[in-house]
């Protein structure tokens, strides 16, 4: 069994690590911190996993993580960075759910988060986490940066018609939008059910932390520059992220469907929905899957992509306990095969 | 008091004339009708109404209605064409919030609606009733085409834009949400709330009834041929929509915020919020008011516009009181004088 | 006009008197505070009052309120009874809408409220604000205690069978749903959508401070001694409350129907339903009004009472603008004449 | 493997016991029918299953299930009564989840379901299928009826006391909450998100069919004459039922939370919370868990119990496959050990 250790087990992509790992038949978590629920147990915080989870919580410190083979960090940004290096000195693999590793231009990553990036020197060997593009380097990472919900959904949506050069990057939009535990499990106002239950709004519409994370990882892959305009919204339901994407379409001759399948026909969590299809976030509630339909409306010169995913799953926790299989070398979807809850 | 009919008195965009026409200090509903609810008292079917109506429901025919100054149909599609040209050869004006008398194009209608349209005589001299572009006309009006929902929100979104002439009209894009009440009153699946709610999904991408309107209206005010994507979504709320809309920008030096102020300085239903807003739709519960903000994200090359309507006001029921204020010479707030619930 | 300031007017309470005043004929907001928001437009926080309301928000002190002819506190608990005395001495009269004024035993006060009450000489004067139990107090009231929510739908329910004697007293149960508005608008992580949505949970079991308004009032009214169980519950909605009431019927004769529609006969804000009716609270929402159903399933000895509320309206808000209406012998219907919004 | 038929897999109960089977070690579903989606692959209907099931939809006859070892009927009621006699006779197990075998009193069964009973002979033999009352005769059943879910949450949380006999069984009360899908998945008006959305109400009170199951079962139990007070209400969610129970308590000196624990001590689906605790449907979304917490207010007369589920899960599918698992001697849990999705 692998050994895991969860840093910041108290957040919603924390618990939900616990729930996908709880079944995981090759892997068991040896430690959960949290400092502010330090000494309580787990199923006291999260009645969910009441017969799935004895630990207590402890405090998140090297020290109480060395027994582990892999550390997930479910932390807020700019928490990872102070230990992933430690861990991976110690020959701890790192896997981490937040932002701190995902951007490789530092400059960039301190400017969209606004503070000093302590532990640049890693931003080079930490592998992005997007397996449908980069399994063979996530095989061999050990500092692996899980990617963000947003640019997940996003990414797998465009990769098809960016690699297959058959779309104007030079005016790509994304229209996104979320349920509300994409905000986390921090108290607020903004997250109230009474502000964003019954209603719907864009947000961070001038600049999002997201747009630098879609923008880099379209360009590494596009023989062309990639001009992005990205818009969030916050959507009244819990889980769920439904991306819309729009692109002009250059090669007026693609089969756009067989394009879609054939490039996603060996992944185990790209699901091409049949032509025509409209993908519903709820029918991929609580699994790591990512469901997409591909159109041209009215045979025009645009294409639009929907692509859902559940956030917490296959845009966090699942994600990133399929980079741990596919870096420990175990069958991909192990841990990972549940059913949408629908309805 | 004007003497007011509403034809389909048991939809959602009938009860919401009723509850709008309570509070109207000019005019007064006589007959309601419905079918399927004949001899009921209206009360009885909405209990919302309880002290506020005392009619009863009563057959949809002509005979009925001949005591009004004006009939609103709440009908379904392809049902106020029956019914409109007796109505004004008795010298009754009507209004129709469905789509009977929206498109000019009668092979297009009969297209897109999937039925004979069997009053397209009258197609000519029905007047679209969007008050912010077509005032002039409304007040003549005898047979009033009330706008669609989407067609709504997204028009006032772009004709500041179009009527300007900043933007590059050959790729629009419209990426709008609707809450629930749009689908109307009907029994179904899809509109059950096990199967619409906690859950997200674009519907119609392929086309989508309210395209041809949009375009229509838009090519009317440009200069240039307007080409439009226009993607409705389903979200999991009962009233709102929120259209997204992105343009290129052609005109580079262009105040965006201004255009839109000036633009829409002496509306009263249209609320062009401070730079850097974002409207929520919840802003606008149960009100006549189109909020809108406009953007241009990281000072690039796409201008970003958002703007939330309440679907059942002003994008249907609403607007018809506002549009039957304006061919009445009433004050155009009559009875629409509401705050936004919120929360 | 009266002149009204509103103490505390950045929460749910505070902007729901604001709605319904901006409507008022009689009354003007001319004040309204708050600590966190100073110097900050009204309507910057507030979009759904733009052009509604100019003011500013200032500093909660005396000098500020000076001018009022009335002041509403929509302050959390303990704060009104700091400023109270001090306004009445200025001849000005206080609505408190918060919990300070409405026990009449200070111990018990304290003992719920977990604080000193620094204001206690005042409980005596203090007028409850139950209309429909309590008109004539209201109408000589300088210090009005406004019910609270669950007390206000709780007690209209109760009492015509408790006033009308024909109940066992000694087990009262009053099993109450609310929707999540009723927790205020503060940061907190149970308030949370993820939290609250799609979730059902009772909350305060082993005793609620609504508890002990609700036995004062009711034990004040009948002849023999009170014993309730009450037991909220959180529902994921935001608006409104459903108080489920039982009781065990003593006088088998009675006609439960005739009782409570002669009891609220002349009442402007409760509505008798039909036998057999359910009522919804989707149908009161945004009013002030409550609507009740009383049955006595398959004939036996519980009287079942169904009774709902918009807890920010007739549960707050609305009632406290229905006790200004009594307490300055106007109409009692001005300003609260809002048609349920439904759907 | 167990050969697994499912009669009306289109409804929420079948496609829920498709989603739980997909994952069952020693069960196979063979055959899914369906009427209205005969010829449909169940993956088009569902596509939450995509990936899990190759099966179509095939007609509802007995020819099409010879080769099952048992059939679910997940049918509306009076459904099953026409096919269960041709299915035991052939030696096919049946496991009932609606209504049809629930009863013993064919002429209560014809009262509350309005139909002639065209099986009664069978009621005799058809076994209860709550398996905390009945594992034993569920051992050896041929024919089970699956409970309602409002009487799986119900009779969970007052066996205790009725066991323990420390009640006063003359006057039990049962508020119960259900999430909408408990209303099936057929086109209707009240299910509307529309209608059902950011609302809340009690239905069926003068009587609902859940009522006699609920008092046959107590009354099987009981010492003592049972005489109960049963509300359904409808809440705002998708899943999800929380029953609210009162009982006045007779023996005064019992440690109601040793009583419970004990008595469920050895249950694998019925978790009782520590003192104190309020449980929340949340935890147990997707699971076959009751999670059940008692209290005794005040330290008074009344005992209150909060008992939560899955009303798909536990009070359908779920306590479905649990009685296939014990009516095949597997272990009770196969299939079965989902963690809750919170949130």
């Amino acid at each position: 069994m692998i050994k895991v250790g969860i840093v910041g087990g108290t957040g919603y992509t924390g618990v939900e690590l616990l729930r996908l790992l709880a079944m995981h038949p090759k892997a068991s978590v040896q430690v959960v911190t949290s400092r502010a629920e330090k000494g309580l147990q787990v199923d006291a915080v999260y009645p969910n996993l009441r017969g799935f989870n004895d630990l207590c919580f402890v405090e998140p410190i090297i020290e109480n993580l060395t027994t582990c083979d892999v550390v997930f960090f479910a932390t807020p940004n700019a928490t990872a960075m102070y230990m992933a290096k430690n861990l991976l000195d110690a020959g701890i693999k790192v896997i981490d759910l937040s932002a701190d590793f995902r951007l490789k231009d530092v400059a960039e990553w301190e400017k969209w988060y606004g503070a000093s990036h302590v532990c640049s020197e890693l931003l080079e060997q930490a592998v992005y986490g997007l397996p449908e593009t980069n399994r063979e380097a996530i095989k061999g990472a050990s500092l692996l940066a899980n990617p963000g919900c947003y640019p997940t959904a996003t990414q797998l949506g465009f990769l098809p018609l960016i690699k297959g050069d058959v779309i104007d990057t030079s005016i790509l939009i994304a229209d996104a939008k979320s349920g509300v535990s994409g905000a986390g499990r921090f108290a607020s106002v903004v997250g109230l059910m009474s502000e964003s239950g019954e209603s719907f709004k864009a947000y961070g519409v001038p600049g999002h932390r997201h747009f630098p994370e879609i923008s880099q990882a379209l360009n590494a892959v596009s023989k062309r520059p990639v001009s992005l305009t990205f818009t969030p919204h916050l959507a009244p339901m819990i889980r769920g992220i439904h991306a819309t994407l729009y692109a002009p379409l250059v090669d007026k001759g693609v089969d756009l469907q067989t394009l879609f399948e054939v490039f996603y026909a060996e992944e185990p969590f790209v699901d091409v929905l049949p032509a025509g299809a409209h993908p519903d976030t709820g029918d991929v509630r609580g699994t790591n899957r990512c469901q997409i339909a591909v159109h041209r409306p009215q045979g025009g010169n645009v294409v639009t992509v929907l692509s859902v995913i559940d956030n917490l799953v296959k845009g966090a926790s699942g994600q990133a306990v399929h980079n741990m299989n596919i870096m420990f070398g175990l069958d991909e979807t192990d841990g990972l095969k549940q059913v949408g809850l629908y309805p």
